[in-house]
Formats: structure tokens, C-alpha cells, sequence
């Protein structure tokens, strides 16, 4: 064998470092088709970023005649769960909700070692410190992220980060479906309109009772309840109360107290116990609560050491599910990450933003202000005269040009200040 | 010996599942102290809810003199570099900030293979990529959540919920200390004023020249870049202005455009390369970046996958500095969270929380709500009449007593629907 060795042009080696992880997932709906879409198209992007091919081994579906969103090749796709589980994947994604056979499905992966992957909120808030027991004796994993929440990290948040921060309260709006479908009728819209448009869009399914009851909040209330306080998540009781059964009532309630309903989910430590409860509640439009719309998800975490933390995002709807799941099967198998993958450049700024530049008043200042501005090519459209200072409002342009103004006004002995406008001037 | 087993009491069991993890803390000041003082008074919640227990094996400190805010076991205590190295801790803690000695300790305890936890966000700026290189080659675990959001776990979202998203921007606000300072300048406060009250609370060092000239917040910015599009921190050009040289023109051209100034951060993907900036912006005090107020701060992560995502909370201060330390500890020790623990109970809520009840008008249901509301001891204080329904506004009662009232008002035949009120009714 040669010693000489020879460096292989960047883009030939790149594949060398890259390890293959092989999926079966359960489930290819709204979710699980887009998560399996996601493996192949960002193919390239995974291997250069994290090192990792996803390789689809075998999908699990109830009716394998149904058309995809995704292409597999033949012989994946199987209605079969024991030929399923026989599939010797690395990791095991379930995206099919509901409590069997996710569980079976569950149990079988974790037993064998393997790490399950899940979105399922039922499953975990009924089976959750079973399953994480069952991961732990076999040395499997389990990881969830894409449960509550969306794509907003929540849960890694509570495992981790808020971990020694003696969490107290755990508040937000956990069902993007509802909270859509409320915002619609703050602006006037009926509920059966809106729930129409919800699931137009894809906020809702065809069966979208477990969202507007809040039970699917219930669930995801216990499931945070569990992580934030060690709370068995089935014993805990959580008050539930939803949209239904007057929903149009509930609007115009709102509306009467002059503010918006919100699906406000809650669990607390009270003494050595835990007080849950999802329920409507009328806040103001404007307030933090009032300000989430459409499929959007808040959670406020309230800790002893941490203070108030807040995480807002898209909480409804197949990308930020999949993009959860994603995270989730690349952070179990590349814990080491980032790795260096190709590194971009930096580069300069090229876009152009509002400004205002101002210089002290007095000895003609406003006037050889405009006059340089004017002459650096840097258009202002206002001027704002104060006692202190004058000040003009530059609609648009480049801190390359702003930065070359500044400098001419410096020369004119102007002691110039340039700042960024993000209001109507 | 004996096969017999005997279930000891649960109190008498615990101990024994807990483990001991060595720390060595280099570092003893705001941050370090704070850390310390709550691994020895959190060392039963610690305990019962991870299984761990953090024995402080060493202490690195400048001078060993002066007086500490936590009281550390004689010999624990030490100036001399050599000695803290030697201590064989599971983990090293850093937590003195600057480039030296920290670079030294964050080198040899990755090469020891240690895990090493650090919150010096200029450090990592100038050398996370070589740290994350020798903790993968030596097997050790480099853990940096703190170093960037205080309490916000903005880098864990990016290292693992995120890291499929594809991130395109990542925006807000990252220092705590200039964000006081801007709010109370906002309130009308000059720039000296401000910065003295920052540092008599706390939020502002005794020289606070890194955070009010932007140093800080691009330090910050270089990590997050790092992580979310895999830039080299060390080569990333920062355009960099702070609130200096101009604080009070500053504040004055902001209120004269009928905003607020806030210090912004901001990195995004242009085509294959990063542009990355921190510099003074005017917003709308009612905006998402002018309602962050005080030493808090916000980060917003833009992406392709994931849509946008939102995370806020305290960016100052030594509890949630070493609150965010402790989760970094606690994850790496303990992989497979959450343990059992104490489960609390689920416990019924005891609060009195702010209601409106209403009821479709006609044939004498106003004078029936109210009737029949003062029966079961729920107190209206306002009703409010309208074409469709009477609503009986109801300042604070608890949810049994509510729901008592709602059956009795079902059985007066009312069809009558509660819901929570948090605005001034």
C-alpha cells in the first residue's frame, strides 16, 4: 500500500464523513410525508451541515394504495406493523398520532435499544414516564420535541436550560387550530366560517374535535407539566374547557368586555402539588396573549432563578412539526454538533434601510446637513428642526453610503450621528 | 449473602440513586458565586429531581483574600492555575470571562477529555470552533448556553430544534446591560443617570465599556452565527456601533422621531456568505423590539422550515447567567431526563380569578342571571346589557364556585356560558 496521500478536491471528500442513519417512519400524512420529503430534498444540506444521510428504510401506512406527497422507493412503503418493527432501523419516527399502535410501536423500539422519535402528545401525556423508563433500561432514547408547541423549542427548554431553574408556572396558547380560528373571529368571523378556513388551509383536520375542546391542549399541558415538575402526566387532573359548546357566544363576550378570547393553557406548583387547567380566557388585543394570531403557539415559563421566559412561534401545521422531528433526529445522532461543514464568508451589508442623521443646530448647521447629505448622494425626504439638533430622515440607503456621509459631515465640523429608522418618520 | 430484598421507605432509598459529579469553578464573582451558592443550597432539589449532586471539588480565583458570597470548605479555594487544572473534576466550570486563563483551562479540560461549561462569550467568539474540535477528538462535552441570552436557551434552539430548519436570520436584542440603560434613557433619563442606576442594580459592571460600545453584543453574535450558519466566529466582520460616542443625541433623535432607540443584533444568510451587525435602531415603543424592556432581551430566528421563532427572557444578571451554567450541568450529567423524581400530586385550583357570565336576554333573564349568580354566592359587580345577551362581570371568585352558580343558572333554564376575564372589565 502507497503512503503517498493525496488531497481529494473538497467536494469528493465531503461524502467520506458522512454517516447513515437509517428511519422508519410510522405514518406519512400532513407530517410524516413532509418530514420524509425534508430527508430527501435536503439531502446535500443535512451531509454538509451535520455529517448525517437519513435513509428511509421502511414507512409504516394504513392503506399503502394511497397517493403520497413524497416518492418511496418500492418495497419502503408497508401496511404491515410487524414487518414494520422487523425493519432493524436506527431510529424509529412515529407520526401517525393517536395511542395505538404508536404505542406498540413505542414499547417494541425502545425495548430493542433503539431511539424513538415522536410527535405524539396522546401518547406521551397517557405512556410518557413509562416509555422514558423503558428508554432508559434499554439504553434506547427518546426524544419529542415536536409534541408541544410546534416549532417552537419548549420542551428542550424545560429538559434542559430551565432544568435547575425550579420552574413555577407554565402558561400559554398550545393549539395553533384554536387559536386561528379565534383570531378569525375577533375580526368579526363566525365559527363555522372559520373552522371552514382553518382546515381550507390546513390548520384543522377533518376532525377537528380535539382541538377546539381542548383536549389536545390538556394534553400538551401535561406533557409540560411532567418536565417542568415531575408531575405523572396521566394522574394529573386538568380542568378542560374549550371553545365549545358556544363557541359564537364566547366571541361576542369577548367583544361586549372589549377584548378577544384566547385557549389559555395552565399548569402551576401549589404547595407539593400541581394545578392544571385549559380554559377560554377574554384578554386585551394588545396584550401578550392577545397578541398571538392565527396558528401561532406562546408559552411563558415563570421560574425561581430564570425569571420569565417567553417562546413564541408556529404551532400548527406539517413544516414546523417536521422541522421539530428533524431537530430531534439530528441532534440524537450527532451530539457533538456544530461541526465546521462549510463554513461561509462574511459579507457586507448590501441592503438599504430607513435613517436618521442629525448634527447640532446653530452657524447655518441645518443647511450644510441637506447640502452634504445631497452631495455624499444620500437622499433625505424630511427634516425634523428641534432647538437641540436638526434632523433629516433618509427613506433609504446603504450604511456604505450613510458611513461616506458621515464622514463628509465630520469634514464639514457637523458632529454627525446616523441611526437606523424602523418607525414611520 | 442473602436474596431476600427488603424495600426500604422511599426517603431511605433515594440517597442512593444519587451521584456525585466533581466541579472545579473557575471563577467566583457575580456569575461563579451565584452558581456556587446554588449547588450547595439546591443540593436536595437537585438531588431528589435529577439524582445528582455537584460536589465543589476547587475553586479558581484572583485573590483567595477576599471575601466570597458563598462560604467554600478550607482548601477549596485557590489563585494558582496549575492546582485548579490538577483538581480531576468530572467538569470544569468556567466562568471568569476574558480570553486568558480561560482559553488555558477551556484547552486542557477538553483534551483531558472533561466536560467543559463555560459562559465567555469571547472566548467562544475567537475560539468556539477549536473548542468544539478538541471536545470531539478528546471525547470530552463543550457547553456554552449561558454565553449568549442569559436565561434564554437561544443556543440550544439552534443547536438541536433548529438545526434542520434551515435558519436565514437570527435578530434581537443581546445585551441586557445597554438595553437598561436605552429603557430608562426612553423614560427620559441622560445617559450617566442611567448608567449609574445599571450598575448600582447590578446590571452593569464597573466598566461597562464591552456593552455599551456593542463589543458584547457582537461577541454574541459571532457565536450565534457560528451556530445557526456554521460561519467561522473568528473571521465573521461585525459592523459594530454602539450607544457611544453619542448617548444622549441618540435618546433625543429617537424621542424627536417619536420612538425608542434599541441596541439591535443581527446576523443573515446572503447567498453563500453571513452579514452581521449590532448598532443603535429607532422602533415604535410598542414594537416587538421596544417592548423589550430593562436588562431583558429577545431573539428572533428566522427560517426557512420553521417560520419564525421568538425566544425572551432575562439577559442580565447573575441568576440567570448561572441558572443557564446549571441546566448545561445538569444535561450533561444526566442524558436521560426527566427521572421519576417526587411526583407532586395534581391538586384542584384554589386561586379566584376575574369572570363574565352571560345569558341570552328575553323573558326576564337579566334580573334571573343576577338573581340566581347572588344565590350561589358569585358577586357581580357590573352587568353589561345588549341585544343579544346580559353579562354579569364578576371580579374575583374561584372556578368550584362558578361552576356551582352555572348549574344552578342551567337549571333556571339560562343556557349560560363563564369564561375567564383578564382585562379591566
Amino acid at each position: 500500500m502507497s503512503t503517498t496521500i493525496l488531497e481529494a478536491p473538497a467536494a469528493l471528500r465531503r461524502p467520506a464523513r458522512v454517516r447513515t442513519v437509517r428511519v422508519a417512519l410510522a405514518g406519512c400524512g400532513v407530517v410524516g410525508g413532509e418530514l420524509a420529503r425534508r430527508l430527501r430534498e435536503d439531502e446535500a444540506v443535512l451531509a454538509a451541515r451535520h455529517g448525517l444521510r437519513f435513509q428511509v428504510v421502511r414507512v409504516l401506512v394504513r392503506d399503502t394504495a394511497r397517493p403520497r406527497v413524497v416518492e418511496l422507493p418500492e418495497g419502503v412503503v408497508t401496511s404491515d406493523l410487524a414487518h414494520f418493527l422487523a425493519a432493524g432501523a436506527d431510529v424509529v419516527v412515529e407520526a401517525i398520532g393517536g395511542v395505538e399502535p404508536a404505542l406498540e410501536i413505542a414499547r417494541a423500539s425502545l425495548a430493542a435499544g433503539r431511539r424513538f422519535v415522536t410527535a405524539n402528545k396522546a401518547l406521551l401525556a397517557l405512556h410518557g414516564p413509562e416509555l422514558a423508563r423503558l428508554a432508559r433500561r434499554g439504553r434506547g432514547r427518546l426524544d419529542f420535541e415536536a409534541a408541544v408547541g410546534g416549532g417552537i423549542p419548549v420542551l428542550r427548554a424545560l429538559r434542559d436550560q430551565l432544568a435547575g431553574a425550579e420552574v413555577r408556572r407554565v402558561r400559554g396558547i398550545l393549539n395553533g387550530t384554536s387559536n386561528f380560528i379565534l383570531t378569525r373571529m375577533g375580526e368579526g368571523a363566525p365559527y363555522a366560517g372559520a373552522l371552514a378556513e382553518a382546515q381550507r388551509l390546513g390548520y384543522a383536520e377533518a376532525d377537528p374535535a380535539r382541538d377546539v375542546d381542548g383536549r389536545d391542549a390538556a394534553d400538551k399541558v401535561r406533557v409540560l407539566a411532567w418536565l417542568a415538575f415531575g408531575a405523572d402526566p396521566a394522574a394529573l387532573p386538568v380542568r378542560t374547557r374549550g371553545l365549545l359548546p358556544l363557541p359564537d357566544r364566547l366571541a361576542a363576550d369577548a367583544r361586549a368586555l372589549g377584548g378577544v378570547a384566547r385557549l389559555v393553557a395552565e399548569a402551576s406548583l401549589e404547595g407539593r402539588g400541581v394545578s392544571a387547567a385549559v380554559e377560554p380566557v377574554i384578554v386585551a388585543a394588545d396584550s401578550e396573549l392577545g397578541a398571538v394570531r392565527g396558528p401561532d403557539n406562546l408559552v411563558r415559563v415563570e421560574s425561581r432563578w430564570n425569571g420569565t421566559v417567553r417562546l413564541g412561534g408556529p404551532g400548527a401545521g406539517g413544516e414546523p412539526t417536521a422541522s421539530a422531528l428533524l431537530g430531534d433526529l439530528v441532534r440524537g445522532a450527532s451530539p457533538l454538533r456544530p461541526p465546521p461543514g462549510a463554513a461561509p464568508a462574511g459579507v457586507a451589508e448590501a441592503a438599504e434601510h430607513a435613517w436618521v442623521v442629525s448634527a447640532p443646530t446653530g452657524h447655518g448647521a441645518e443647511k450644510l446637513l441637506l447640502l452634504t447629505l445631497d452631495r455624499a448622494g444620500v437622499e433625505a425626504n424630511r427634516v425634523v428642526w428641534a432647538p437641540d439638533a436638526a434632523r433629516a430622515v433618509v427613506p433609504a440607503a446603504t450604511w456604505r453610503r450613510v458611513e461616506l456621509a458621515l464622514r463628509a459631515l465630520e469634514g464639514a465640523g457637523l458632529g454627525p450621528l446616523a441611526t437606523r429608522l424602523e418607525i414611520e418618520g
